[in-house]
C-alpha cells in the first residue's frame, strides 16, 4: 500500500518519530507515549504529530496516547523498513569509505535501519577487490548485472561532481529508483526516482547566512 | 544587515542560485540570466526566483534578466560569503577525516566557499597532533581558546551520537552560532544557534519510503 498524496515534509518527519519510538523501546521507559511528549522529543508540536500520523491511520486512543511498540511497527511498515533493502554505493573516495563505513554500523546497531550495504562500486581497478567495511569493491563493469542480480533499488553517490549526472542515469537505467546523492551537481532524472541531496556544500553556504555580523578581535 | 523575517525555505535556495551564476561565470557563456533560465538550472519555477530574490531588493530587468555578476556578488553579500570565516571539526573519526578533505577542496576550487577549516578536534591524544588535508588536530582541551582566539562561529560535529549534545554545548558556550551536525541525534540548542542536520540515517530510512512494491527475483 502507498500514500502517494502524502507530502515529503510528512514523510521527512517519519522517521524522527521512529527513532524516538526506538530509543523509548530501549530504554523500556514506558509502553505508551502521549502526543505531547512525542513531539517534544522529536522536536515539532503535538498537533502537527497527531496531523502527521492521521494521514496513516487511527494509531493513538483520546487521553491515552500511542503504544509505543505498536506504533513503532506501524511506522517501520509505512517506511518499507519492516523488511530488507539492498543498497550499493558508487565512487569508493574517502566519503565513499566513510560512508560505507558508517552505513555498516547503523545496520548493525540499529534495528529501524534495514538498509544493508551490499556492494560498493569504483572504476579505479586499484581499488576493485578491496573490502571497506567488509564490503567488496567491484568494477562499474559489474554494475548493471548487481543490480538485477541483487534486486538493488536504492544507492547512494559519492563520486565527483563531474561524473555524478552519468553515474545517476547508469543507475537508474538498471533498476535504481531512490538515490542518495553526495556529488555537489542537482542530477536530472525521471520524475519517478526520488533523489536525496546530502550536498554539504549547500548547507554550509547556508548556516553562513545565519551568522551574526562580524566581531572585531580583542 | 539582515532580513530576519525571511524563511528558510528562501534561504535555503539561494546557495542553489549562485551555484548556477557560478557555473555560468565560469563558462562564461553569457552574462545575463532570465529568471526562466536561472529557475531551470536550479530546479526551481522561474515565478519563485523572481520571488524569492524579490525579499532582497530590485536585481533584475523586466524583459532583460539579471546580470550574471552583478547577482551573484549580490548573493554573496547576502549569504555572508563576501568574506572568508574559520570553521573547526570536532570528532576525526573516518567521517571527519573525509569530510576535513572534502571541505578543503570545496574551500580550493570553489570562491563562492568562503568557509575555511582552521581547526580539527578530538578527544583521542592518538590523534592529536596528526593533520588530516593539512589541517591539524587539537586537542578537546584547546576547543575553548581556539574557538575565541580564531574567531570561530561554525562548526562541523562528527563525534558519535552520545558525545554530540555535550560538544555542541561547549562549541556554543565558546561562541558557535552555526553548527552542521552529522550525529543522528537532535541537538537542544539555544534559540540563537543555527543546527542544519546532515543526518544519513533520517535521509536513508525516509527514502525507502518511496521505494516501489518489491519485485519478486527471477
Amino acid at each position: 500500500m502507498r500514500w502517494n498524496k502524502i507530502s515529503d515534509a510528512v514523510v521527512r518527519r517519519l522517521p524522527i518519530y521512529l527513532r524516538v519510538l526506538d530509543d523509548l523501546a530501549k530504554s523500556g521507559e514506558s509502553p505508551l507515549i502521549s502526543s505531547q511528549e512525542l513531539g517534544e522529543r522529536a522536536g515539532v508540536g503535538s498537533a502537527l504529530v497527531r496531523k502527521d500520523l492521521a494521514w496513516f491511520g487511527e494509531f493513538g486512543k483520546q487521553g491515552v496516547g500511542y503504544e509505543v511498540e505498536y506504533l513503532r511497527s506501524e511506522l517501520r511498515q509505512i517506511l518499507n523498513l519492516d523488511r530488507e533493502h539492498n543498497v550499493i554505493l558508487v565512487g569508493v573516495g574517502s566519503l565513499g569509505a566513510a560512508l560505507a563505513r558508517y552505513a555498516m554500523r547503523r545496520y548493525q546497531v540499529d534495528e529501524s535501519f534495514r538498509l544493508k550495504l551490499a556492494g560498493l562500486f569504483d572504476q579505479d581497478p586499484d581499488k576493485v577487490g578491496r573490502t571497506y567495511a567488509g564490503i567488496p569493491v567491484y568494477p562499474m563493469a559489474e554494475l548493471n548485472d548487481f543490480i538485477r542480480k541483487h534486486n538493488v533499488r536504492m544507492a547512494i553517490i559519492t563520486v565527483p561532481a563531474d561524473a555524478a549526472q552519468e553515474t545517476a542515469v547508469q543507475l537508474v537505467n538498471s533498476g535504481v529508483s531512490a538515490i542518495l546523492n553526495f556529488a555537489p551537481v542537482k542530477l536530472i532524472l525521471p520524475e519517478h526516482v526520488q533523489v536525496a541531496n546530502a550536498d554539504l556544500t549547500l548547507e554550509l553556504q547556508r548556516l553562513a547566512y545565519y551568522l551574526p555580523p562580524e566581531k572585531t578581535r580583542e
